[in-house]
């Protein structure tokens, strides 16, 4: 309580701080001054504690990297790289000065993971945290939604459905002793953005910010084609057997986690001859266009796909 | 209640639609695509409704005026021209789908006033509504606050003080009927930035989002000097008159609102022979750097100046 925005601003600035020549002014003035290149991706996204975090299940670091994650990951799924971000949070000053700088440190480890830098932001009160972070990337060959040709094959950089996995396990308070548990857990807790697979050469791209579902049916729709997925290529990924067994032992369903979480912030692409797990072939949309799921079944329908998230 | 995701965001292309060949890839995509500046100017604010704004006072038109005004401010305060804006925002549900719409209008109503576009964004679901924008503007010479010299003069663009007479008059729920007190609730709901004068000739600059006393201590630390403020000045200004009539009349403080008040997003300069109304000089720093009021008393200290806002 009482923390005064200058002190908090001057610790801030000490996590953040960069001596990168591109940044002329960072945190301080009214704005940041940055070298900018003639093209760039902006994205923004906001998370709500209780909503989008959980003061129990997360630690401010991971809070910090996984918002940071979520914006970044975005930039790559245009084909950018990020290069600046900005944050405004508010905060209900009840919050220790620890807890404010873990966030920031979060935040920082993410950002240089992705090669980018964090510059300013906004500070305010509010009842509860909330984080907004806007990302600013350079982008040569834009990759959007809407290029997905019929003959292209589906891609994903890794397996999605880890987050999914352990939210599932938090929220049924389950605890169990494995790596695939500890790795659900941890790809909840923060994400581990895919930065290795080159998906340059796509000709449509989404990250999995929802879930597979429903970007799949979004680049399907912005594309005017439809998707065919297969699911036995799934099984195909070195990571599936751990996760599906995971999702056996607590009698989970691993389609719900693979086809609707879609935290783990994985890039869908469509192409020729990438890299990733390829996952099926873009199809010709005979009725609306959309995503068609082939030979997979799911229990339930995946929750929360059309509301706000 | 209930209204889809994918129904607000078509409604808000619709309302933030832009033809301007800068804008490669708009609002729908996981980012959007635009021409950059080799140098940008990047600030963020948010706001919190029970903080910033109060949706019995404001309309959804003004409170998105408002935050946009905000940011673009910021845009200004650097030297700067904003060119795109991103908003997240967080909804509660309840909102009607017209209150939505009319948030947006207003922001687009702001951004066009700027010459600016508003390109993407995120929408999510939290108990409170929180509105958080970034502003990315072009900046050939930036003007920090740490520029100012001794032997300059000090400008203000146009008289602050307006804005909190307004949100004086609500708190205290007087009603005047006078032009007054019309131009005092107008500027609150959402102040008119001030385009015309021309300060790039400043040798440092801010814009008084929270107050004259609080961002002239700021441009005086960064600088390295003191601010010494002639109160006889500011009774030169066409509006001061207005002004203090109308704090004479409900038994108000003018100096309380002309130094403690800052939503009207004032600029403050400091240079030579700069146009807006000259209110001192700037003075070596005698002791620690901040600003002397000379002549200027007031009343109380003036509140809400230390913590976040």
């Amino acid at each position: 309580m009482g923390l005064r925005e200058a002190e908090v601003i001057s610790a801030l600035q000490k996590i953040f701080a960069s001596a990168d020549p591109r940044i002329q002014v960072g945190i301080g003035d009214d704005a940041a001054i940055v070298a900018t290149s003639p093209r760039s991706a902006l994205t923004s996204d906001m998370a709500v504690e209780g909503v989008h975090f959980n003061l129990e299940w997360s630690s401010a670091f991971d809070i910090g990297r996984k918002i940071t994650a979520a914006n970044v990951a975005d930039i790559l799924a245009m084909g950018g790289r990020c290069e600046y971000l900005v944050a405004a949070v508010s905060l209900t000053g009840g919050e220790e000065m620890s807890w404010i700088e873990n966030l920031a440190r979060g935040m920082q480890h993410e950002a240089t993971l992705a090669g980018a830098h964090i510059v300013g932001g906004d500070i305010t009160r509010g009842e509860r945290i909330v984080i907004s972070m806007t990302a600013i990337g350079a982008v040569d060959n834009p990759i959007t939604r809407s290029g997905a040709r019929v003959g292209d094959s589906i891609y994903l950089s890794s397996l999605p459905g880890w987050s999914a996995a352990g939210l599932e396990l938090l929220t049924r308070e389950i605890s169990v002793n494995s790596a695939a548990a500890d790795m659900a857990l941890s790809q909840f807790s923060a994400p581990t953005l895919d930065y290795a697979t080159n998906f340059s050469g796509a000709t449509a791209m989404v990250d999995l910010s929802d879930s597979l579902m429903v970007q799949g049916e979004q680049l399907a729709s912005a594309s005017g084609v439809a998707l065919a997925l297969d699911q036995s290529l799934f099984a195909h990924h070195p990571e599936f057997e751990a996760l599906n067994n995971l999702a056996t032992e607590i009698n989970a369903d691993v389609w719900q986690w693979i086809l609707g979480g879609g935290e783990d912030h994985v890039l869908l692409a469509t192409g020729q001859n990438l890299p990733g797990m390829r996952i099926g072939e873009v199809v010709a949309d005979s009725a609306a266009a959309g995503s068609r799921i082939l030979g997979i079944e799911m229990k339930k329908t995946p929750v929360s796909w059309s509301h706000f998230q």
